[in-house]
């Protein structure tokens, strides 16, 4: 093999390098170590899975949280030559470092600047932080147009939505159709639902995620969430969103286009797979993986969601057709509703009805709800934490 | 709109235009009638229902079977003006005629001549006709390679393998996977099967189709004749080819990718849908047909074909093993097993007898067994047919 047939060799610059989707990504790079140069990480104070990375993967740039860890990221290193930056500079830096994808993978809010940073500096995205979208979807989808950047989804249900739609054409999209898996609560009455303990809610059949997201499954916030994600991330109105509960998680979501035909996206649960998808786009890597079985699983099912039971998910679409902040306010509501059901303050229903008051009073206070930069997602999701915890207080 | 923007109209030959893929096909373009304009059509001896196609699709070229036929038509058809050709050299005509695109609808052996014409003039193909690849396919691929040619598939297996490619890479195509329904005789035992009547074999759970491709499916030699065309239309080899039974046909067929993930085609059968794509490829047409609704549908059932109980499966993989004529021996074999099945004179396993012992013969003959022209093509059908006349007349 000459030079000329080696397969273009992609620098990746990785935000959130020690945390779950980090450690996957990087998985990734070593199984296909020929295709990818790791050249600027990015982690918070997990210094010593961070020293490993460094070791192993060389990149020229490192960000970490504080001094302090970047004094013992340095000592760890020993002689290994490598620029070292701390906190927000950090990240930014990390961001903007000269590479061909970046992967943003950042948990929660803190992954919104430096993401927002990677794309004015005109790097294609990797986004597996979903705070992104769901916050700042229709700043960032502004961004990534006037910056023409490629938004590569990481998240299982999108990855899949994203193969359904290589090759296609956007305007001949009829519905995207996102899978959810229904949730431990899928078969619950509304009643039963309603005396729902911690632990029940946590217990998640198909995927062992953390107690935010899992608890999120259970409410359908999750698919809710990942409807605004989707709206953003392929520039589709609501309408055309749509959402099937198939609890087996295998076909991990669909496209239907205007001639009835329907696409969709396989596998077993791992999130290797939309990883390596994101990052050899538009190849693909040999993933040394198990392989889906179709008679070996018998059977897949499908329900109709039910937005009763589960009105978290209706919530996303009246959100998604509020205003712009709106996403961003039920998702800051959220994540007050469900740290209080977490901490036993309130009950499970009492997640979607916080949710749905903050919601509504966001609307009831009027103005255009539009996101002109990072300093309105900020202040909508400021206000949405303070409504919440008081909406809690005052029912608790 | 400005004609800068309009769509660009795309000109079709339709050859077969009166069968039902013809009609069905027809009905595509009237449906987007701004998209096409049908520049060319060929038919048998059905002259009253092309006279019909001609006076509303206004072609400049037509061709029948015969003399007869033409005056026939002339006289039907009044002042209006066409151009009119008979027989051989008519669908020559048609398959040459200035087009973008040749829809290849012919029933049996008669497509092959006029398909290879449309491919050496350069001529990208919509293959209906399925003893093109079936009893041609390495010969086909090397002139489709050597003209650059796109061949796109109209079946629904074929159709759904062709919709998961699109935006990939051939390489990085670890399976391709046919969904067969199992047919009838999918839960009967080999002894059930081995009674099985005429009206049972003909009695098909999911397609309206005619008797020789519904025997074809009720002993998944139809199946068999998919994985050849497989091979050949998407020049892969056939261990890269499998075949999974799911009787409800709703997804159509998947392909499997190299880091494991999984893309399938879905839809409810309607050949209108695959003709469609084929015609509009590489965009789509906004068909007004029921839409999948797959909560509605409930499940999706998968199994492993059973190659004892169904062992025509096996013995196409047998044939793309063995050499570049064997599936056309294979396939001759079979229709006339087929036909001696529907005349009452074999039993249903003997259709399977049939084929496994004149693919044995033709490999005892030696021989490279590869197809230099057509006329190879012709002398391996017709040693098979006189191979198993002989076979089923000494069993019988």
């Amino acid at each position: 093999m000459t030079a000329a047939d080696a397969p273009h060799c992609k620098r990746l610059s990785l935000l959130g390098s020690t945390g779950s989707i980090g450690e996957q990504t990087l998985a990734v790079v070593a199984a296909a170590p020929e295709r990818f140069e790791v050249v600027a990480l990015a982690a918070g104070r997990n210094i010593e899975k961070l020293a490993d990375q460094v070791r192993r993967f060389r990149p020229g740039l490192v960000s970490v949280a504080d001094a302090a860890g970047a004094a013992e990221l340095r000592e760890r290193l020993g002689s290994q030559p490598v620029e070292l930056l701390v906190g927000n500079e950090g990240l930014k830096a990390v961001a903007e470092y000269p590479a061909d994808l970046v992967v943003s993978a950042l948990v929660g809010a803190a992954g919104l600047a430096p993401t927002l940073a990677a794309i004015r500096a005109g790097r294609d995205i990797a986004l597996a932080n979903k705070e992104v979208m769901v916050t700042a979807g229709a700043l960032v989808l502004r961004e990534v147009k006037a910056h023409a950047v490629s938004l590569l989804p990481v998240d299982s249900e999108h990855s899949a939505i994203f193969q359904a739609l290589c090759g296609q054409r956007i305007e001949d999209v009829e519905r995207l159709i996102l899978t959810a898996s229904g949730g431990p609560f899928r078969t619950w009455t509304a009643e039963q639902i309603a005396e729902a303990t911690i632990e029940q809610a946590l217990n998640h059949p198909n995927w062992d995620m953390g107690p935010k997201i899992t608890i999120d499954s259970a409410s359908l916030m999750n698919k809710g969430l990942e409807v605004i994600e989707a709206r953003w991330l392929f520039d589709i109105p609501p309408e055309r969103v749509d959402v099937v509960v198939h609890p087996q998680s295998i076909i991990h979501s669909l496209v239907e286009f205007v001639d009835t035909s329907v696409l969709a996206q396989l596998g077993l649960p791992d999130m290797r797979v939309p990883i390596a998808v994101a990052l050899a786009y538009p190849e693909r890597i040999d993933l040394d993986l198990p392989v889906l079985d179709l008679p070996a699983l018998g059977r897949l099912d499908f329900e109709t969601p039910d937005r009763k039971r589960f009105p978290c998910l209706e919530l996303a679409f009246e959100a998604l057709r509020a205003n712009e902040a709106a996403p961003a306010v039920v998702n800051a509501a959220n994540e007050i509703a469900v740290a209080a059901f977490l901490d036993g303050r309130i009950r499970f229903p009492e997640i979607a009805a916080t949710n749905g008051a903050v919601l509504n009073s966001h609307v009831g206070r009027g103005g255009s709800g539009s996101l002109r930069d990072l300093a309105d997602v900020v202040e909508a999701d400021d206000w949405a934490r303070a409504c919440a915890r008081e909406w809690i207080g005052s029912t608790a």
